[in-house]
């Protein structure tokens, strides 16, 4: 499978695509066109989530740091269970893919 | 963290970085700079596995198909466990890099 291929220019949601999934694992790809988290919104999860953007840019934000972190392809980032986070910008002008794992903390 | 930096352009051997892990989870990046399998050696493995190349060449041989699968940059591949399979071939010109999440299957 090719995850770059077929990329939607324009969404009005964000397309989840499961690419595997196991014992409390789970591998999904992405694609958002400018979509981010509602104002005020934030993700609480009660299982980890390791990301990873392969293509476009995107900005997320951890509870508790002054700024967002910019992701360009190949930036990846940890977020433990219940760090609260959002996205706070994805590029309006490219398909953003992301790989995501969730899985249960050791 | 960036998983495009500072790739060596030769190794001895691969390079295995863990990035994450959690219950029968564990995240790595792999980086090969022209490793293969040895010959006739075949993984089998207990537990899945998934792949994407993030940047380079490789070729992935499964037991049973006639010719190995090529993976360029946004290829991934599901191993289901015990599948045997082995790595043919990574480029020898440049790093190859690898993103490998070994999962329990369901």
């Amino acid at each position: 499978m090719h995850l770059l291929d077929d990329l939607p220019k324009t969404l009005a949601a964000e397309k989840i695509t499961q690419l595997a999934c196991g014992q409390n694992v789970r591998i999904e790809r992405i694609v958002s066109t400018g979509q981010m988290s509602p104002p005020g919104f934030w993700y609480d999860q009660p299982g980890a989530e390791w990301v990873l953007l392969l293509a476009g840019a995107a900005e997320l934000r951890f509870e508790g740091e002054h700024a967002p972190r910019r992701l360009g392809p190949g930036d990846a980032c940890l977020i433990p269970a219940h760090l609260r986070h959002r996205v706070e910008w994805t590029d309006p002008d490219q398909p953003s893919v992301w790989i995501a794992v969730h899985f249960a903390e050791a």
